[in-house]
């Protein structure tokens, strides 16, 4: 057994800084835990100030990423520099010097997750990667090692922070996204280039992550169907409400006899679901198994102590199997080649608000061109009439989405209808 | 590495057939998964027609421990039997004769934990346990490993569904205790002797697991102070409500700087706290650690495939070490002994109800007796007069156990006090 680990840390960022102080703080029950002392031998930062707030000899601190990669010293890889590169090539260097890695790259993994998975297999090295969804809640390790057991049904979460706050506040305030966006932005909640997160891009890249490890089989970043929440307004909001839903940007991965279906969206879900009471910059996920049924894990899912909790959870583990010389044990699971299918292909409930001219008959020419295209309506609203106009507020059964859009085609073409001013998706455990 | 894995199962009751159907239904998918096929090679078991029941071969199934223990061909034992005997004498048999364990036996591991742990670190086996806490939710795991990085702040759960079935039925529908039991018993959520779920034991058991995990220290169901929740009533819910609580059968530990404080009682927890949303018989677990902050786990507590979910992923957990060679890895963490407080040590919030004269000068003499012993209220309410007399309702802030029972001694013995009815600990994030 090694009386000393040494780690290599890529990066002394929001995540870095966490990781340094954790390893810092704990570092006697650390060594009960490992039989080792966990020492940080390396850090790659730029910016030397980083190293003074965290209390770091400035002496670790080096801008040359090949002396830690090359280092023969250095056992583990911790990389929390985010982004694709120069990530990636860090990575794939430090396998091929026979580092374990630890990563909370969520954008890396997603697009490149196979390459990375197959070098540490030659190598018979760890990847692990719990940080990189959910910030610190466990999600990865039990999806792939305690609910293994199952064959899973449906991924489905809350995985953006930022977007979930925006939604949160324009739901219990009444105001508007850019209103709420500049309220996040104030409060560091958001990015000052939020796009990542508002547009879905962060949120997809998660669900990647998650639909490779649950159907065992490889989901990138391309492959998920994305749409963000800048189109959400109040009035969304209001009538979901009404109709006993709230509004949250999910992100979710089913597996059908057809196919897997993946994709972020806003969607509507019932106020009595687990996920529906997620308020704020808090995520959660919910597992759906054959055996187990549902489970759901909550927690912060960002900020610099909760990731970085799990990357040393992830070092810890590392360590442990160091420690007993069994490294590479749950390498990739992505035995199978699955079809993704595309957004037409799948199926959902929808919301739709549609302004239209208020008079005999409108609703009959609407209905028939949803009855002409198999879209079956669950229930009807009419708001109005203000002025000459009305509002109508659809909500169908569960639907098949090239239906949908040929029949919203034929809709959009209607004299009497102004203007389709929205499409939820609409995620019914009852339908 | 090998082709097949055999297990012996002891038990074909609730969990073990769920633990069979699995096994057989995943037989392709967990080959890929382990690279083995995992056979069940024995089943102890009296009753053949359960054997009958999940379509096993008969010819596995034998009453003889000792052939299924001693079989040089079993790698795994699955004890599913629960109960501390003899389910204790057949599991360190067979760690003697070098078989992993999985267990879902929570009596067992809260009672006997160290000396189980400490055969199998003796041999290098495994010994895994995900399913004696939570059922199918993953817990064990996740605060053993991907929480390691965590100082462990506070454990608190419902891990009991029967309670929480009765206590969900009081507070929606109005019912008695009694009533409520009789419809759980009526639906099989309680059995025929509802007392180890009633009287708060199989919590304790639980917690007593959780607590040893969370705090590095052994912690035994005795070590528990429990109440059950038969002495609670309507008014108690209804006050709870008006007040902002729910009340819940809660099992908690928590680390504080004189020692560890653990115990399962009927408790009043805030009604936008995550666990106030858990209702029926779902389970949740909320953990408290220094670096991830809060993280809360959910989903089916009990039922035959959601425990079999929790016991053939750790066989798979298991099924992996065995196939690398790097058994017992994370085995007993209870580095430490810490001292564990008495109740008249802990300290909490109380909600009490009493039956007053109603006259004046009567709410002065309880608050003196309350400030006399350092106990400070939080909120009084008044309620009544019903006839002669009147209740009153009070919320305390945190105070010391011991203080609170002093008060109460001289509040009892007061003649403007009819009664003292109820006292419930009120578990305030906010105090």
């Amino acid at each position: 057994m090694k009386k000393d680990i040494n780690i290599g840390l890529l990066g002394l960022g929001t995540v870095g800084s966490g990781v340094y102080r954790i390893l810092t703080r704990h570092r006697d029950d650390f060594r009960l835990k490992v039989g080792a002392d966990l020492n940080i031998k390396a850090i790659l930062e730029r910016d030397i100030s980083k190293a003074d707030a965290v209390g770091a000899d400035r002496s670790l601190v080096t801008t040359d990423a090949p002396s830690i990669i090359g280092d023969p010293d250095i056992d583990i890889v911790v990389e929390v520099l985010g982004g694709v590169e120069p990530a990636r090539t860090f990575i794939l260097q430090a396998i091929e010097s026979g580092k374990h890695i630890v990563t909370a790259n969520k954008e890396l993994l997603a697009d490149h997750g196979r390459d990375i998975f197959e070098a540490a297999d030659a190598k018979g090295v760890d990847v692990y990667f719990e940080a990189s969804v959910g910030g610190g809640i466990p999600i990865i390790h039990p999806l792939k090692e305690c609910l293994a057991s199952n064959k899973i049904i449906k991924v489905m979460g809350i995985v953006n922070g930022t977007t979930n706050y925006i939604l949160t506040r324009m739901a219990e305030e009444g105001c508007l996204f850019k209103e709420a966006l500049k309220e996040a932005q104030a409060r560091g909640y958001a990015e000052r280039d939020p796009s990542a997160d508002i547009e879905g891009r962060d949120a997809a890249a998660k669900i990647a992550i998650l639909a490779s490890i649950a159907f065992n089989s490889r989901v990138t970043s391309p492959d998920v169907y994305m749409e963000g929440i800048s189109g959400v307004t109040p009035e969304d909001i209001m009538y979901a409400g009404e109709m006993g839903y709230v509004i949250k940007l999910v992100a979710l991965a089913k597996e059908e006899k057809d196919g897997l279906d993946v994709r972020v969206h806003p969607t509507m879900i019932p106020r009595d679901h687990p996920l529906a009471s997620v308020r704020g910059v808090y995520n959660a996920i919910f597992v759906e198994g054959d055996a187990v049924g549902e489970v759901m894990f909550f927690g912060p899912g960002a900020g610099s102590m909760p990731a970085a909790s799990a990357v040393v959870g992830d070092v810890l583990d590392v360590a442990r199997n160091l420690q007993y010389g069994r490294s590479g044990k749950v390498g990739c699971t992505c035995f199978e080649t699955k079809k993704i299918k595309t957004i037409g292909e799948i199926s959902s409930g929808y919301y739709l608000l549609m302004n239209v001219v208020d008079k005999p008959g409108v609703l009959a020419k609407i209905a028939k061109a949803f009855g002409d295209n198999d879209v079956s309506l669950a229930s009807v609203i009419q708001k109005g009439p203000r002025g000459a106009n009305a509002e109508l507020v659809f909500i169908t059964h569960l639907t098949r989405e090239k239906n949908l859009r040929a029949a919203l085609k034929v809709i959009e073409g209607l004299d009497v209808v102004n203007r389709v001013c929205n499409v939820i998706r609409v995620e019914n455990s009852g339908d």
